[in-house]
């Protein structure tokens, strides 16, 4: 886990050129539109209820307001009334859920060795899966008129070295946001100058992309439920509620009470207490890597002075009021409204840091 | 239409770092591989025997060697025998056929306005349909165990300046080469400093590959035959057969005397003259522009000292014994015996430069 930008990164965050400032970056977590225990299946409803909101944020309007749909493959629909809202630079980031990480994990492309018939094999395999889900995440916010380009990281150029961003040039990236596109990006295997090969996460990359592009606020989009944590006055945290002993036994299971948590990150230092603690007492529950992950990378990007707001998109497991009322939660973060009004009844975490 | 190289082009061709040779770069004609008359239909079988013959090209051996298949998505017969064929650096690039054409003539890319919505519309949907036949061939070619990464122009940030490339670093596709990849780009609709953005044809690309790579000669899988040539003693040139006037009452029918068609391009001029004249005399039967443009950038490539061969992949006319025979001849000019061996009875077009 990457823990501190390296020299590289913090080059060339100051010379990123963009004509137009970026007003957020999302991060749809994989689980919240695929079928997380079904191999390469989409969540079709899902995804389109993202698309939906993602152009209702963009255009600050409602979901009746015309717009050109850009999907024009073979599929009903097609040609919609050319009206087309405003376009705001927004800028995704993915990960795969259910699509690469067999194919990944299966041959151990994140641990290099491109010279194993194998884990080459693993690699095409990984990159062939992944892009396949970023090309449809692609056609569907496109048919909501959301102006959409591809973009991966390896093709742009992308690489690692011993599994950290060596060379990760968003010029191009940039270029499309400047264009009007909104680029589309997703977790990928790439090249890695020490090991051959790894897995480039999309969570890396989000902050990454933070560091260069600066926009206003970061989303994460999650389909799980985050424990409250408490930050002491000395800057140590620990998860609150729910305990981790009951998470486990109860999978992610919501409390009514459970509403704002804002985490404050008060210094350099709280920050590498946060990522060593929360490696220790959180990994039990999430042997993905992803609340780990998650959380450090927002932390890296709060430092940053970006607010992060990690808000669920679509309970798995309650599905009944707090479906809507987290369907509701995740257009309000989209929108960009909590940064100058934070609602009391807001349901999600925000990291934010406070010099 | 480029009949030149710009400054840009000639001074990086100079400086690309290549760890291995290229051996060969193949142009898939989009009408050999994809239903030219039906929209957005792939030719799976035509897929499936040009996947099986790069193969075979690229192993120098049978079809029924063992591969380790590289496409581990949802489909049946994943997993086989782990027993990988050496890899040449092969280096693909396609063109869309029944893919993207639609899209990009619809809203007028190539004539550049991203400030039209409707532009803007097509230039999403443009690239929407053409990585999307892209993914189907890395696909088909993973099947058969060829370890294919799929590359966007548009991604690995090329760009052009009226309409003539501009700026389009290969060396992500050579880095790709040299860890034992096999590059697969496409057509595609990308950024152009004059009129905001154009369409970059798979025949320019395959070009500016050559010109970069310096592969060992290049190979067009077509599916029209193409017509005998007679180049003068002065330099000039003339459709011998078909006569033009037959070929647009027949199509394209091919005569069992059509054999080998050596167009020997002898100096610098005779290149300006070709494409100048092709313009006015075959754009007549071949609206697509496919035959002009792919005669003059193979006229170009033959310059540079690299062999062209133009063959036809899947013959749509006739099917008796000459798409067996066409099949064999197309598997001939991609196992590259062409260049040392030119058998009496080959049956395709080589555009060779004679100084």
């Amino acid at each position: 886990m990457e823990e501190e930008m390296n020299p590289a990164e913090q080059h060339s965050a100051t010379t990123v050129n963009l004509s137009r400032p970026v007003r957020c970056i999302v991060k749809l977590g994989g689980a919240a539109i695929t079928c997380k225990n079904e191999f390469e299946k989409i969540n079709e409803e899902s995804l389109q209820t993202v698309s939906l909101q993602l152009r209702q944020a963009m255009t600050g309007g409602g979901s009746s307001r015309k717009f050109l749909g850009m999907d024009w493959s073979k599929r009903p629909g097609i040609f919609e009334a050319p009206c087309v809202g405003d376009d705001t630079g927004d800028q995704l980031d993915l990960d795969s859920g259910s699509f690469g990480h067999f194919q990944a994990s299966k041959s151990g492309v994140h641990k290099g060795g491109l010279n194993q018939p194998f884990v080459k094999a693993g690699f095409v395999a990984t990159r062939i899966s992944v892009t396949s889900l970023n090309h449809e995440i692609v056609r569907a916010l496109a048919r909501e008129g959301i102006p959409t380009i591809g973009m991966s990281p390896f093709s742009c150029g992308w690489s690692t070295c011993k599994r950290n961003i060596a060379f990760a040039d968003v010029s191009m990236v940039a270029k499309a946001i400047g264009s009007g596109f909104v680029p589309v990006l997703h977790g990928d295997a790439v090249l890695d100058n020490s090991q051959d090969c790894t897995i480039l996460s999309g969570d890396v990359i989000t902050r990454h992309l933070a560091a260069e592009l600066k926009p206003e606020f970061v989303v994460f989009l999650v389909s799980t439920v985050h424990p409250e944590i408490s930050v002491r006055e000395d800057g140590s945290w620990s998860v609150v509620k729910p305990a981790l002993q009951d998470m486990n036994k109860q999978g992610c299971s919501v409390s009514p009470k459970l509403h704002v948590h804002i985490l404050i990150l008060e210094n350099k230092n709280l920050i590498r207490i946060l990522s060593s603690t929360v490696e220790i007492t959180i990994a039990a529950h999430d042997t993905t890597g992803g609340m780990v992950t998650k959380i450090s990378e927002a932390a890296m990007i709060a430092k940053l002075g970006i607010d992060v707001y990690i808000v669920k998109f679509r309970p798995l497991i309650l599905k009944r009021w707090t479906e809507q009322a987290a369907t509701d939660h995740s257009l309000r973060a989209l929108s960009g409204n909590l940064k100058v009004d934070m609602p009391e009844d807001w349901l999600g975490t925000v990291v934010r840091f406070v010099r």
